[in-house]
């Protein structure tokens, strides 16, 4: 999702506030270099800026179209598992299943060691402290996903050297977050959730100044609560996030609703007018990813196309910032209103699925508050927001995937200054992710077309991210 | 299609016309030629006729899965492309979005430079001379694919550097055709429409003497009116193709309601019976392909199968005659009435799909004649002929489609002599094409199976010809 | 399917009977042999049964994704082809077309000698003693399949020289068995088809007792009378069939009608107790597979889990056996009442899908007794067994087959003790098989995704075993 407008008011507000402020200097900004880098030879022009050289910078962002794995990931929402449920998922081409007993969520890997079916196809638990496989009985602690029994074989010396992944759980503000592991990584290495999620604020307001909006809250925060919902999308997870915080898009919702039931005036589009008009966040132990200054002049809004005859007058909406962190984790400040932020995921599923998650993060520290943030949710953001809005985005990614589905596509692709947001996470994430999900294994996926996903298309259900149970 | 009929009454009557005319020579045949022909020894038997030595004559048509590119094409009928339409079809695994400005029709490459985006998705377009990117706003002009701006990035130094293929289009008797080229075919090399399309007549009535029926219409004849249909195959575009100017396969037909209304009598099949029994045409700047001898005596009628005794008497049809020149055009002229003449294109959409053209030409000069035209097209041609009884032939197609799908029955299938037809066609096809299309890259099928595509198969949508439309 | 209990009071009958007489000795049980199959390295643990070792003593079976060729195979009862009538089926990759003339059933090669077509989509036949090709009229003999004409092509000098590959056809008790062999296997080495079914008895009752039920009826015994049922499996035809003597999965079966309606109380498993627990036949001119010594001290109920705090009182079921045979025929004795035998059969048609036969023998000599075969076979053995109670393994073997659909499985998998029923049935399957059949070359699945399988996908129509009929 991508939306900007800056006033002169506005422009002159924020020189006001920086010069008060006197947070930082006026960007001494030297175009030549924005024209060195655009001086690649790829594809046959001589004005795209993603030449080979550039490419190489990224390699290890082309080679992830399985995603990134060593990573905290939504999986579900809290309400989708209530006590002693059990669901499916798949995250990265790796199958998990989540149970939740005693209140606390476990998370393991959904392919018993046996034979490789998945345990949440058909819950089965015989004890608090277990999920057993329904085919063969295969018993593993939920605490450490050690193969603790048979249920027909109890003294199998298979039993105690063996087991399955298991996945450290994190649930906040009504969401289950897992972090999918190789199998060898440490679980002592394991980072905080926080190191996967946006920055936060009002910790990092003076580093990232919001002169225009009050400080966006966080899904860590006391009294956060989340609104949302989670959908597969049928693209290339990395097509999907470029999206999320492209800039040069606005012509996909010049047509939504709640750009013309809210009035707005949009510009054609914005321009990078800086070299540092992003910002990119490597800190040790925090997030990793990049800060765009929107609503700052590095970026300059476009009110006309003389060779199309577009000129806009009037530009009116809102101001928000757009920043995006590994493992691809949009957030969009003071949107689509005041003291409300938008979280976004796109969970990988397979080299071609990903779970759509959108988010929106309230304090509601009474429950009137919280009936209220509910109600608006369900009467204006949910339809107008995350739906209407962003479903553009999602006909958008699913519109380009095949172009990239083959590979071709981060080849032939021409990008331009505008693409200076895409070409910057794609740097950023090839050098901090913590790992390239292998292509899944023996899961649903791995290869394409399976007879039972040609049945499951006849029968109306197409791939997808949970698990279908049996039915007896 | 096929029919075939000849009476001793006709034979005498062309012989007598051969022998008046003296247009040529009664053919002096030698049937050791044949039998000459049928030593191959590839499938274990020494009776095929297509032997190794005779595929390697036609390798380039066993690579060209994909299609002949550097051709024209139909793509559209005119009324399925009303002033400011857009429509995006595939042909050859290339996308191309065709756009009417001002009435005239423009084609370019429906791949966004960009991200790769389809732009008749959902169409935009600012002014007469452009069409622009929904995405990233990214314009093209019309008239030669050139970048001309980005709405949102009116000065990239992206912009008049590069751009995307324009493809020539002509527009005549209510259709439009396409030259789908590589990249790099020179505009200048074009060559006119008519060398694409069939045999011309009165023009060829010389060479090809049609004794048995009037000269066939083209559709370029002035009052030309076409009246037809397209509908996607579900096979490869040269079994498709094979299939239509096989003398060999009247069964398929026996039961068609054509053929019972108007009470003929089929004969069993015919054979030919002299060397030159198919001329191959291949003159300078004329279309290139074949023409059969039909209803002369170098094909007879089989009236009798001993082995499974089957005897026809009184044979009665209609007379007709059947060619084929590059890029796969079919006519048949004397069908399926007297001053109508049927076209077939069977253009390729990827390596196993292709969009099925059946159309009807008829001079008309006066408006009465165009709606007598019309009417008999609507309540006897379409649901007789281009239905009833060509849907014989697509399902025969489908029905090969698996064996040469895997590439396998080009080595297995075990040809004979009445395959002289598609084996003529084969080595003239190798010859002059103009170029055998590269496999898509980056666009709908280059991979089978992608999520969206068994999402769509879950929708009940199959893999077509046309972009599908994204609704806001 | 699965199913086992054993009481005190049963076990010392077994000894008692044994005792008395003395066909065999107490098995010299040496539990370390046990041990030592435990102790191979591969998959990380040192507990696991099928060590590298191990699994290179079955590479035969795993290499027949595609099934064994060279054997019988059920390929239609006799009701589903009435005299005249024609069916397609695919086997082990190899299409078959089936036709009844004169009350014989002929079966050959679903492949046209010349363009691959299957004769079965459009049944055409114009003499009882063959078969045409609905497109060319290709002819083949039903006897021999050799090419005897060409409806239009009479005299061709390819007739006689080539032909369609014959199956050797057996009809007995209301079943097809058709002999699947590869083009180049000689008629005169084709085994009787008893040499590809269950054990007989009471032939065999003194090397396998039963003094638990009495002898099991054969489909071969005079008298005999079938009831079943065949429907398409979305998985490999292996992992199906492993799952049908496999002695480990009585827990999904727990929650079955057939169970709680007659009251059984299960035991949580059986362990086996001896090394010879099972009995692997591999007699000369004799049906190759293993029976497994239920029922006797050889196997131990197992009636409590510590761990899970599961314990099982008042054992109550019915006691029956399994075997199964080459090439993956189970035969479950005693099943699902005295008198009955179920047979399963788990047909390839591609490598991820098979034919999942289910039958029910019993000897019924009088109407009488067949009527009441029929009526408890409608209200009983259909809805509780074959379905119900099967269904349920359907299930299973379907969620296994994403584990092994890319091939991983076979390596990942981590077999236990229990499982040296599969381990010792893919070591006699790889020794015995009579070949391992190729890939199907030009057939439906060959490729896993075609676009006619897309749109079919798209209509409705899943992957099946039939050849679906062309309407005109």
């Amino acid at each position: 999702m991508m939306l900007i407008l800056v006033t002169a008011k506005d422009r002159l507000a924020v020189r006001r506030e920086r010069h008060q402020s006197g947070i930082w200097e006026m960007s001494d900004f030297d175009g030549t270099v924005v024209r060195r880098r655009r001086s690649g030879e790829a594809g046959g022009t001589a004005a795209r800026v993603n030449d080979t050289g550039l490419q190489s910078q990224y390699q290890p962002y082309k080679d992830a179209a399985w995603g990134f794995v060593n990573h905290w990931y939504p999986a579900l929402f809290s309400e989708e598992l209530p006590e002693d449920a059990v669901e499916g998922v798949q995250i990265c081409g790796v199958p998990i299943v989540l149970r939740r007993a005693e209140g606390k969520v476990f998370a393991l890997k959904d392919q018993c060691v046996h034979r490789g079916i998945r345990l949440s196809a058909k819950p089965t638990c015989f004890t608090k402290d277990s999920i057993t496989c329904w085919y063969h009985g295969f018993t593993f602690d939920l605490a450490d996903g050690k193969l603790s029994t048979i249920v027909a074989n109890p003294s199998d010396p298979l039993i105690g050297t063996t087991g399955l992944t298991a996945y450290p759980v994190e649930e906040v503000a009504g969401m289950i977050f897992v972090f999918v592991r190789d199998d060898d990584f440490p679980i002592e290495d394991v980072p905080p959730l926080a190191e996967d999620l946006p920055f936060r604020f009002p910790e990092s307001s003076e580093r990232f100044p919001h002169p225009l909006w009050p400080a966006s809250p966080s899904l860590l925060d006391e009294g956060a609560v989340v609104k949302g919902m989670h959908r597969t999308g049928y693209a290339d997870w990395r097509i999907a996030c470029e999206n999320g915080f492209d800039n040069a898009h606005i012509l996909v919702h010049k047509d939504n609703a709640i750009v013309h039931a809210l009035d707005w005036t949009l510009p054609l589009g914005i321009l990078p007018t800086a070299e540092d008009c992003i910002e990119v966040v490597e800190d040790e132990g925090g997030p990793k990813g990049l800060m765009q200054w929107l609503f700052t002049d590095k970026w300059e809004p476009v009110l006309e196309n003389e060779r199309l005859g577009l000129k806009v007058e009037g530009l009116k909406s809102r101001t928000y910032r757009t920043s995006v962190v590994l493992p691809g984790v949009l957030m969009v400040e003071n949107w689509p209103e005041e003291h409300v932020v938008q979280y976004e995921w796109y969970v990988p599923i397979t080299s071609d699925t990903h779970e759509y998650w959108e988010i929106l993060v309230r304090i509601c520290p009474t429950e009137e508050e919280r009936k209220a943030f509910d109600y608006r949710y369900r009467t204006f953001y949910k339809p107008l927001a995350l739906n209407g809005f962003n479903d553009c985005d999602v006909y958008a990614r699913e519109a380009m995937h095949d172009f990239y589905a083959d590979g071709t596509g981060w080849d032939d692709e021409q990008l331009v200054s505008t693409d200076v947001s895409p070409i910057t996470w794609r740097k950023v994430a090839s050098r901090w992710n913590r790992g390239i999900a292998k292509p899944g294994r023996g899961v649903e996926g791995a290869i394409p077309t399976t007879s039972i996903r040609m049945r499951r298309a006849a029968e109306g259900v197409p791939p997808g991210y949970k698990v279908e149970k049996i039915e007896d």
